[in-house]
């Protein structure tokens, strides 16, 4: 007898039918012989009427009461999926955030989960009952009600399967898993068995969108198995844990970003702490940079080239134009017309055939590369949006097919 | 500087300029210098929408998680109105059942407050805090959420006047006050300034249905002094205390009650212990009975004619005809096309020509009477219901006009 712990999203219990659907996949875990913790999200559109209602009375709402009734929407879930698990047999409860022990910090709107008391969940499922957590939500120290943010679902399931010692901890979705690019892009894209977490860590936070990158961190940091499934089609999905076997394939993924812009910083003085005052002023702003890029200095100046996320790219532009005679004040120009395209590989270090493959099927489409950034585990290029998902496929070809 | 707490139902907040009118009310309350306690209900129809969600999933939900899932209107409400408050500048924090301190029986969906616990709300009003509290709901011992069932906001309210030693407990509602008579039916029905308790308790179990009986009671346990008023037309409204002023008026109201029915059992044997049958019977089906009356035995056998609720009729007739056995085994009939129709006014029994008035202003009509009850401070009869407006306009137009 194994305890799993299992997390739906809020399209996997947006009416009656998808949450019968999700009591019948509960269902079968339990009668498997399983224990069963159950996390939830908000029902489909739910989250976003509540933020609509709230719009209504104020631009400018208070982040307390907008977790206050932002948390609403787990707990209405949590309920209908009890009554459901009941109606087919099933014994089952609901717990909010707060009654499943979750205690966060401070921060409403993106709060982080500080202890897990799981005293109440572990006495429930000693009373043989299936445990419907309300995820996303949590209790600060003043008793007052956070939330975890963007995917702070994800975070709960893992936070449980950590906390109670949980032998897996499976994510549906409404993909059948990891794939090595996006099926809806690439048709000869396949799912994979298994990937580590640093491979997922690295897809995810290249826009494959699969799985939130807290939880992927905090599965890692304690060892949770984790599986990515479909909760429509419930085959084995996607293994993500600590080390893989070795496989035929070496590049577990492509995957590709559209959210980029590049910001290109002309005729900076090539003398030191240069970098460090561009890129200080967008930290403070808490604007990240991904890729930098850095020309050789010639006649005493240098190019400085990075890529922001596009939802940034205004606001890096005005704040860099404001400070620009601190570097400067050469020509500061934007592309938002770019993409970022990655393969996804451990050990890909020690193969250096792996970036001339690369920027050989890229080239074989005469696509032209803008900026190319490497890690231990990915290879990533800029290239125009408008080539993007053609270098996929051709990317795809050549590694996995 | 006074502390008052104020009670909004369902239609006050039941869209954004609703619950803005109520923030105005309450920051008018604030900035007269008062510390203000806030207790509101679900938005307009959230209830029947949660209410409704239930039912696609199931026609048994367990109740402990159909109050899991109803709590969630008044958290919503509580949110929406703390940020409308803050929006114009009133500083305020809104705090669900179980963190304003409610802690109730495990009654799920009509609990009772055992316990409150106002520390939380105290300090948050010694910040200058408005506080806002969702009504209807509380915590029982295990932690989980329970609602107090029908009218549990004004509960809500009273028992927080009660355990915070308010001056007063407003109740807001869509009519300016208690009245004579239904204002829409009868065009003459007066504001009534003041009343007591009591009469305040006949009038609501009669049908008036302007405040609900627990809070009344409890507010009359506590003595917590209760003003009736219109969140449309804030003017003065009725204040509902223990002693009133003895005014020129004796009758304070007629009410009508649609919700009755009539049931009659024929020839039952006239032994001692026939009644206690049939009335236990009913009890443990939680029916309640109201009006008794029953007819002199002729040839060893009785009448017994009493009311029960009309949406009980049906199932006390098969619950009496199951059972006719043990009471004769005449014939059973029930009565629904009846209403009851009383006179409420505390030292009613020291004037005995106020029945005969009352009997007389019916028969001017021509309306036959069925049946007659009498406390100390009410009549009632009942009649068939398509009389019932014509009667109470002749009632009110020979007491009070």
């Amino acid at each position: 007898m194994a305890l799993i712990v299992q997390k739906f999203g809020g399209t996997s219990v947006k009416d009656r039918s998808r949450i019968f659907n999700v009591a019948r996949i509960v269902a079968n875990t339990r009668n498997a012989g399983n224990d069963v913790v159950v996390v939830v999200s908000a029902q489909g559109d739910t989250t976003d009427d509540l933020i609509a209602k709230a719009q209504e009375i104020t631009n400018s709402p208070s982040s307390r009461e907008m977790d206050m009734l932002l948390a609403t929407g787990e707990q209405i879930s949590i309920a209908l999926l009890s009554m459901a698990l009941q109606e087919i047999g099933v014994s089952a409860i609901s717990l909010t955030g707060w009654q499943a022990g979750f205690v966060t910090d401070r921060a409403y709107s993106r709060a982080r989960i500080k202890r897990l008391d799981t005293e109440r969940v572990e006495s429930e499922l000693a009373r043989n009952r299936v445990v419907v957590v309300a995820g996303f939500q949590g209790l600060n120290r003043s008793d007052d009600i956070t939330t975890l943010g963007r995917g702070g679902s994800d975070t709960s399931a893992v936070a449980l399967a950590a906390a109670l010692h949980a032998d897996r901890c499976q994510i549906y979705t409404d993909v059948e898993g990891v794939f090595t690019a996006d099926p809806r892009k690439i048709p000869k894209a396949t799912r994979l068995k298994e990937i580590t977490f640093d491979e997922m860590l690295e897809l995810a936070s290249l826009g494959a969108q699969v799985l939130n990158n807290r939880s992927v961190e905090l599965a890692k940091k304690y060892g949770v198995e984790l599986e990515v499934l479909s909760s429509i089609n419930p085959i084995p999905g996607t293994i993500v844990k600590e080390e893989t076997k070795v496989e035929g394939m070496l590049i577990k993924g492509v995957a590709k970003d559209d959210n980029v812009a590049v910001i290109s910083i002309l005729g900076v003085p090539d003398v030191p702490g240069m970098s460090f005052k561009v890129f200080s002023l967008l930290a403070q702003r808490n604007i990240n940079v991904d890729i930098i890029l850095q020309s050789s200095g010639t006649d005493g100046a240098k190019d400085l080239i990075f890529t922001v996320p596009l939802d940034d790219a205004e606001s890096a532009l005005s704040l860099l134009q404001e400070h620009k005679g601190r570097f400067g004040g050469g020509e500061i120009k934007v592309d938002k017309n770019c993409a970022k395209v990655s393969v996804v590989g451990a050990g890909m270090q020690s193969h250096p055939g792996v970036a001339s493959r690369m920027f050989e099927a890229i080239g074989s489409q005469n696509i032209n590369i803008h900026m190319i950034s490497t890690s231990e585990i990915k290879i990533s290029v800029i290239i125009d949006k408008a080539d993007a998902d053609r270098a996929v496929a051709a990317i795809h070809d050549a590694f996995i097919q």
